[in-house]
This record gives C-alpha cells, structure tokens and sequence, in this order.
C-alpha cells in the first residue's frame, strides 16, 4: 500500500489524557485513535493487526475442532436471572439499556449464558459431544477506570470458546488440548518468551484454572515464575498447599508484574445445572453437561506486544501479526519530489510494483517528504523490515535492508528481498 | 466438514413467535438462532454465509480504494450534540446506556459523526483528499417492532463506508464509482436480477440519493420499477418532476413491494461543517470537505436472500454466499450405519478424502440418518449442488448431482465433480 493514498497520518503527541504506553505508540503511529477512555478505534494498519492476531487464534481454535459463530451483544435479562448473574450487585460492570417497551437488555461482558441456554436446542445425545463452540466478539465492561489502552477497553474484541463434554475425563482431556493450543497462540504471536502459564483460583468445581500471564511492567497482576519450569503462580493462591501441587520451593519463585492475556477455566455443571443443559448417556441416563470456557483478547494481545516489544522509537512488531512485513522507504536528494527525473522514485515504484506482482505486500512510503521524517515514521510504525530505495542505493543495484528488532543493516538483492518476504 | 460434528441440527419448527420466512427458515437450517426479536446468533454455518457476503462487498470497497478500519459501538454524546442528532426526540432509536461515572453514552446506530470527527485529525491539505474510509460494525437500532428476521434487527452487521472530498464534482465522480460497485455487490451475490437502483429523496445537499431495492414480498417499501431501464422511484418522490427528471412515463411503472438491501447518499457539507472538518485547498483556502455515506447491511442481503430465492422445500443459496457449495450425502441400505461392511460409506469417506484433498471444501452428511431426513435437510439447508453416494451410485462408478437451484440431476464422475466445485 502507498502511505500516500493511507489516510491516516503518524503525530508527534498521543492525547494529553492517554497515559498507557501502549495506547501512546499506537495513537502516535496512526493504529488507533482514542474515542474516549477505554474505547478505542481500529485505525486501517491497526485492524490489519488485529485480524493477524485473530487468524492466528481462529487457526489454533479450529485445530482443536472449534466451530466459530457469533453470539450476539443484547443480552435477555431472563437468561441471566438464571444463573444469578443480571443483579449489578453480583457483576458490577454491566452495562444495561432498554427496549421501547421498556424491557431492561444488557451488553454481553461474557456469553456462558446464552450459548449454554442456546446448546439446550442441539445437545441431547451422548453422541452430540464432546463439542465446543467458539466467536470473536465485541465484549462491554462497564470498567471504573480504564488507564491501561487497548489492554483493558469498556469496548473490546475477545475469543471465547466453551466445550462441551460428557464427563469430567473428556472435559480435562479437551482443557489439556485448549491449554497447548493457547501456547501455540502466544509463540506464534510473538509473546511465549514472555509468557507463563499461571495457576489461579479455580472456582468450585476444580483446583485451579489457567491464566496466561505476560510479564511487564504494564502488567496489573503479580505473579510469581518458577523460571526452570516455565510456569507461575498467581498471588492470589500462593499458599504452601499449592507450592506443594506444583513441586516447587517459595523460594525459588520470582514475583514479577504481569498481564493476563488469556485464561482457561473449568466451569464443571455450573452452568449446565442452571439451564438444564442434560444429554441422554449411553446407559439411557440424563447427566448435566461438562463445561469449560477460553478467553483471549485479541486486542489485549496486541497491546501487550506493544508494551513488551517496543523500544525507545517506536512499535516493533512480530513478523506474524505486523501490518505490512516491509516498510520501503523511498530517499532522495531531491526533497521526495515527485518528478519525472527523480530516478529513486523511478526506481522505488518499480521496486513496489515488483514486490506487489510477486505477492508480497509492502507499505510503501512514497511521500514527498524528508528522509529524517520517514525514518523516524518507520521506526514508530514498526514494521519487522525496512527496505531503503536511494540514488546511493541505486549505484549498488542492491537495496538497503533494515531489521527493526535489532538495528542489523545489509544490502540485498530484489531476489533476495523477495524470498525473504515471501 | 463432517455433519455429524456440526453442533447444529435442523429442527421441524421454527420458534412460535417468528413470522419471518427468512428466519424461519433460517431457524429451521440451523443458520440463525433467536435470542430475542430482532436479536439474532449466526450459527457456524450462518456466520459462513455472512463472512461470504461480507467479502462480496469487502472486495468492491476495496476496488474503489475504500480502507477498512473499525469505529466502536460506544458513542460520546457530546460528538453527536454537534450535529442534534443525540436528543431522542431527534433520532428515536438509540439505544443508551451509562458509564459507572453516570456520564451517558449511546450504542452507535451509524457512524458519520464519530468518522467526521475522527478525520478532523487526518484531513488536513486537498492533497489529503479524495479518501474513503468503511468498517463491517454491528449497529444498534431500538426497534419499536422487529418482525422481519435479520432483515431489520435491533443488532446487525452493517458495512458502512464514508467518503470525504475536496469538491461536489469529485464527490460526484467517487459517488458514481459507488454505486457501480453497489451493482457489483448485488449481482455477485445473486440478488441483480431482482434488485433495483431507486430514486429516493435526497436531503437539503442533492437532489436524490439511490437506494438498491429487491423486490420481494417481504419487502417494507413502495417502488416504482421502470424494467426497461431497469431502475426504479421510491413512492415517496413519485412526482411529475421527479419523472421528467428520469424521462420515464407513470404508466410505464408498476409498483412493487420491496426491501432496501444497500442505500448511497451525498451528505454534502452537513457533517463537515457541524465539526469544522476543512481542508487547505491548492488556493491556500479552507474549505468544508464535501462527504457522501454508502451503506449495505450484510445480513440483511443475507435475509433478503432467503426470502427470494427459496422453494417450498427450503433455502436456495446462489454458490456465491453458500456455507459449501456441495453436500455430500452418504445413502445405503443399512440405515447409515457405520460398520466395516458398509461400501457405501467407505466409498463416500473417500471422495470427502479426495475432494477436501482437491482443495474442494463440502458439507458431508455422514449421519446415521434414513436417506428420507437426509434429501429433506440437504433441500432445507440449501448448498448448490447436492452429491450422492449409495450402493446404486457405487455400481455405476459415478455420482448423483443435483442442483438444488433447478432438481436438474446428472451422473458425474469424480474428476467432474472437482472441475465443477473447484
């Protein structure tokens, strides 16, 4: 894409009133744009990351046999009654509005309701499971604060799966599957070096459930990583009984900041019991659902890479979620004047029209602009590589090739710019 | 993908309350799911229908430069101060809400004030302009009745692009450019025949605005449909002036009823001037940028759809939008019954094998079903062709096709059936 024709542009200041990191560079760099605190817009270059990040998910999740569908926003009062969920003194962040007729609706803040008493319609038989259905959808938190960006919105995307099984083996055996299919996630994303599976409460129907929880400063969360093990353990059950569970000594744990980008929990019959959700076993007897829900943010995910990631100029993306893997600069001596002897020009939209027929898609900064100001525009912008097209270029026949993660230069040829890219 | 791990199943009926045909049978498929009137979950195989139509329309906004981003369903009140537009004695179907601090908030019924404000950060220099900008939102509309399915929803999908120019004749030119690939849209998913570009009333800043219209009876509009020039007049400007503009005569017209499947308007400078969205022009003045709305409501398309095209017997997706272009339907004489001896289902295990191999993606019916249920929901559930393995088939070394569209059935090969679905 031609930066020329994005309509967004980078800016020196993010908002006065935006004190998240994340939210800042993101702002800065043109990805999002703060419509009031804690709700964001996804710029051109930040939904493109944010559909990178959930094609990663939505892999991961069909490759444990998930169906995606999309549950809705409005939610009935009645439905949640059942589960005693509607009252704003149990969930203190609903956001509730009402039909003309007067009838109180909320916004969605989590679905295990609605899918548990949608699933009484196709769930009947031993044979209908196990079954687990998944959506990527617009979740409302009527949140008291909202300090922390994208990292935790009023408004915000989230995955979330729930499986369906028929007894507590099939259940823990499809959670082991979910739980390496949420590592994957965080490895492909960029953030596993960074990210440990946490033990956390488990509620009443097991031990514990699962967080995954990425260190940074950012973070809201302490956790404490066993290094050696790859594993944490959240604050909250840090208790000799668990220390014990888990073969590790107090002191070989690291308390660290951290965020949660993602957990898994066991629900057991909760919610089943509450909506009746029963199938008929193979011995001819009704027995309630087993559940368990998975939830990940996708924007969360990404504001997280933002805070873990970035450097002193700017957004420094992972090649699987980045906009555009290339940035190609255009440098000139002639001011980036766009005329018929600028032969960088010349040159670099030749360059542009190459990659584009070979299939790889670059953002091309074909401004008419100074070179400082382009560079520093690509360093914010972070695109894993920068490729220089200038009249010093020119002369080599090669280009200039800039990783951003680590400031390493070399010259490469088209060819090599096109497996590399590919 | 199997059908016996689809989590959905066909039902006889749809819910009591439903008088849509759409959702009936929509219901009925297991495409949709009622939550509420006008509340609607796309199922997997909904959702695919949907994600289709929505990449019909993605691709045409994209042809006329259009950039995807993602505005937010939360709205500021004082944004839409500016335009009067927040007043409920205005605009009498928002759907409002609070934040904890009390402060109100509205659930976005469109989008131009918050895109128009947002640009005031972007558009800057005519060099800056023409630029356009669209999103697939989910919008909120307090409903005072939702008796249509998905064709009018209190929650819907809604492709929504703006367009921002330096003066009426460029608008003027992107706006034809518009409402071609508005024409693209609908012939690509199957609704060109019946579908109608109408003239409609235009506001203070343009004589007429176009809406797409299909005829159906399902429809909650009036026409006019001149089918030689195959265009048609909103009854709400049938006038003499309005027929003298189009050079057609009143008893050339007949009336029809209709739903407004897209609709394109110039907004002139309404919007831009409420938030003083200028530009530098080339003269060194500033000037209001003049700005047009294109809107197409993907599950409406999708509604509009059923209603059209199906039978007496179920849904007829065109092979643009339906979930599979093919169901696989496994016929024997044992029942279904999956056992080692059963030619027929190991016969139709391997053309699945061998079609998914191909890259050729279809619905299998491999329940244990009698042949009669299945040949009942095949017809329901509507995929464009519909394949049949049974010992008969299996004897011939060939395939039963039927088009679904048509009942025009065939006896294919396997090499043809790749060819056809490929």
């Amino acid at each position: 894409m031609r930066q020329s024709h994005l309509f967004t542009k980078t800016r020196k200041e993010a908002p006065k009133d935006e004190v998240a990191k994340n939210a800042q560079l993101l702002i800065r760099a043109g990805y999002v744009y703060k419509n009031m605190a804690g709700v964001y817009t996804f710029l051109p270059l930040g939904l493109r990351v944010l559909e990178n990040i959930v094609e990663v998910i939505r892999r991961e999740m069909n490759a444990i046999g998930g169906q995606e569908m999309a549950l809705t926003a409005l939610q009935d009062k009645k439905i949640w009654e059942k589960t005693n969920r509607w009252d704003d003194a149990v969930v203190d962040n609903w956001f509730k509005t009402k039909l003309k007729s007067g009838t109180e609706v909320g916004l969605g803040f989590t679905h295990e309701e609605p899918l548990t008493s949608l699933m009484k319609e196709y769930i009947h038989s031993y044979r209908d499971l196990p079954t687990c259905a998944y959506q990527f959808q617009t979740k409302f938190r009527n949140e008291e604060r909202a300090k922390s960006g994208i990292m935790r919105g009023r408004e915000f995307l989230m995955k979330d799966l729930y499986s369906f099984s028929r007894d507590v083996a099939s259940h823990d055996a499809f959670y082991e599957k979910a739980k390496e299919a949420y590592v994957n996630v965080f490895n492909r994303v960029g953030l596993g070096d960074k990210t440990y599976v946490t033990f956390a409460s488990g509620g009443s129907f097991s031990k514990y459930s699962h967080e995954f929880q990425t260190v940074t400063e950012a973070g809201e969360d302490l956790i404490y990583v066993h290094e050696g093990k790859k594993i944490a353990v959240n604050k909250e059950v840090l208790t000799d009984e668990v220390l014990a569970d888990l073969g590790v000594k107090r002191e070989e744990l690291v308390e660290k900041k951290a965020v949660e980008v993602g957990n898994i929990f066991s629900l057991g019959t909760r919610f089943s019991d509450a909506y009746e959700l029963t199938f008929i076993d193979e011995d001819g007897k009704p027995k309630p659902v087993v559940m368990g829900s998975y939830g990940i943010g996708p924007g969360r995910v990404m504001g997280t890479i933002v805070e873990t990631l970035s450097d002193d100029k700017g957004i420094v993306w992972p090649k699987s979620v980045a906009p555009f893997k290339a940035h190609l600069v255009l440098v000139d001596g002639k001011g980036g004047k766009d005329d018929a002897g600028n032969v960088a020009r010349k040159e670099a939209d030749r360059l542009y029209g190459a990659l584009s027929a070979a299939g790889v898609e670059v953002l091309y900064d074909d401004r008419e602009t100074r070179p400082g100001e382009k560079f520093a525009d690509a360093d914010l912008m972070g695109m894993p590589y920068r490729i220089v097209v200038s009249e010093k270029t020119l002369a080599s026949g090669t280009y200039e090739l800039k990783v951003r993660a680590t400031g390493e230069t070399s010259m490469v040829s088209e060819k090599e710019l096109i497996t590399l890219l590919s």
